[in-house]
């Protein structure tokens, strides 16, 4: 390895010049709501957003303002500010503009989760602006601030060192429901000071393809989700480095959000090897994590391996019954054509089940596409949490 | 109107020489789990099987021996027969030889349902044949042997009369769990003495479109799920009144099945119009009726029109939150960027939604294409029926 990469705490503030924090502006009953992520040097930004045709506010505000270099994120839970028009974008720049009373601002953005089709509270932002303390470096009061249905914050650092110098590289997502294919209710920050040489979007899109868009909690799509990647340039920058450690930050913090999933008990990775090719070995994976049937099975901790089955065979990839294989961890249950679920087989499975986490094989037989997808099982808690969500 | 459809008692058999009923062959604790439909006469068949990759034994049977003409369906309920390979279809033959000793069979045919990846217990279903009747004339026992999670059987007969003469037409259905876009874990028998000139197949498709492929109960499609329309050509025919016969028989049915998903305590039609053409239309309904989001805020009655808009945007049709339209019956929620939500509007939307069956208008105001979509919520004991399913 021509380079180390070490856990550190201090999330999005682990970069020096970074600062960042939460405050309580009274959206949720008592806790950080309102945030922000600073920076002294203006940073380079690079994002990704939903795919959903109704993209919140916020998104369409950085889109149109074609923001490419900031300092400043203001981020706000308990409101996406989503299908709220042209007066939503209003509402943003009101903010930013209260924003530059307070402290030195350059192109500051907005990010926004919570119920779609309200407007924002104005007044209750500026009073939350009012209490920032811009020299704070408190990463998890940030994470905490844009928690919706999320039971934990996640944040992670690492520093990088190798040959070619060194680098940090810190992160904070929210998640929990409404994960999915195409990202979700999830919001992601990554902050670092690497020198990033290449195409940041680029690199950003390819690790997010493996990250982000291989978990899936509930199959829908947020109007929000949105990764932001920004970096003050200050320390080195090696490609290989930097692309492990990024895939680090965003695996970790994607896992999180699988494992946080609206009351989920357990997170499961379903490897699916020997597809047609990449895209249809993701179809597959993608179906497994998405089936009700599969997930209420995780849950029952039943290895009703027919139900994997024909989840694959309605996915509309390519397969077969003579070379479909089908294990939990190293018990398999069914071998091209041969069922091999005898009651022993069956209790050894159902035990691996009980884990809270733990790995799901599908080998199609076909060819050499291989993707892995990170999913939850779904409990009574799912339903009521999304019953009762704006009650 | 140039004929009349009254509805009259009988299911399958409301047609004359043909018989059908059901036995206790001990897969059930107490209940019917075997069953037949016979006929005098050979019947014209044609069949529309799911799109599972992994379909079935006996559609596998069906399809190798090419069946045109039948007089006699054997079905289960506790097992699937699929994912049993080449042994699974050899069952069925061993089966249908069995019948040939005991009733005058031509190109028998079978049809199961149940769990998946397990062998069919030949002898018990052997028993079950000694025990049949052959001249009953017992739909409703015939409906309940095919039922699974099915609360209750579903049963439907027309009389229809008109200027060209008459005809008989009658179907039965199992549904519950898996129900979904392209059909489910869902039999569907229906018989009739029309003497369908045209192409049986094609009407039998075009009104399947607009019925059995309009609902969802979760999402999943299964291995087994099969329509078969039968004819003994003795009655008369017009394609207009029996293509409405076709209609009412299955569009009943499925909503049956839709009323009887899994946990659902109620049924929910999702009116598209507006899309661009008729396939967005259909993918934008069949979205809102597959999501979860949107599924837990109809169970808890809850007017949260974000996420019925969010669903749409996501589905990937071409709409826009200034022509988007969403009302809960007569009360409109969102109007083309206006939020009307409030208070007094929420509280009306909430009653609405307290009924057992209401209808949500989705209107993207983009084009002409309309599609009405029949989903249900999803409610705890969704969770627990599948959770438990085998044990």
């Amino acid at each position: 390895m021509k380079f180390r990469i070490t856990p550190v705490n201090g999330g999005v503030c682990v970069v020096d010049g970074i600062f960042a924090s939460g405050v309580k502006a009274g959206f949720k009953k008592d806790d950080f709501d309102v945030g922000f992520i600073r920076s002294e040097k203006e940073m380079d930004i690079v994002y990704l957003f939903t795919t959903n045709r109704f993209q919140a506010a916020p998104i369409k505000y950085v889109k149109r303002k074609n923001i490419k270099k900031t300092n400043f994120i203001l981020a706000n839970s308990k409101n996406a500010n989503a299908l709220t028009g042209e007066e939503g974008i209003k509402d943003i720049e009101e903010l930013t503009e209260y924003l530059k009373e307070k402290v030195e601002v350059k192109n500051p953005l907005m990010s926004s989760t919570g119920v779609i089709g309200v407007r924002l509270d104005k007044e209750k932002i500026k009073k939350a602006i009012d209490k920032f303390n811009f020299s704070e470096k408190n990463s998890y009061a940030f994470s905490r601030a844009i928690m919706t249905t999320d039971s934990f914050p996640k944040e992670v650092a690492f520093e990088v060192e190798g040959e070619f110098g060194k680098f940090k590289i810190g992160g904070v997502a929210k998640g929990a429901g409404m994960i999915n294919p195409a990202m979700a209710t999830m919001l992601c920050f990554i902050t670092t000071d690497a020198d990033i040489k290449d195409d940041m979007r680029e690199i950003l899109k390819e690790i997010n393809e493996i990250t982000f868009n291989a978990i899936s909690v509930d199959g829908d799509t947020s109007t929000n989700d949105s990764v932001f990647l920004m970096t003050t340039r200050e320390g080195d920058y090696d490609k290989e480095a930097f692309r492990e450690a990024l895939y680090q930050v965003m695996l970790k913090l994607a896992l999180d959000i699988v494992r946080d999933g609206e009351g989920a008990t357990k997170s499961v990775a379903f490897v699916v090897s020997g597809a047609k090719n990449k895209e249809e070995a993701k179809k597959a994976a993608k179906a497994l994590t998405n089936s009700l049937l599969v997930k209420t099975a995780l849950f029952g901790e039943d290895p009703n391996w027919g139900r994997f089955a024909s989840t694959v065979g309605a996915s509309g990839v390519e397969c077969y019954e003579d070379k479909l294989k089908i294990a939990i961890e190293n018990v398999v249950l069914y071998d091209r054509g041969k069922i091999l679920m005898t009651k022993e087989v069956e209790k050894k499975a159902h035990e691996i089940m009980k884990r809270d986490s733990f790995k799901i094989y599908i080998d199609l037989g076909v060819g050499e596409g291989n993707f892995t997808a990170y999913g939850c099982d779904l409990s009574y808690e799912y339903v009521k949490i999304n019953a009762e969500y704006r009650t």
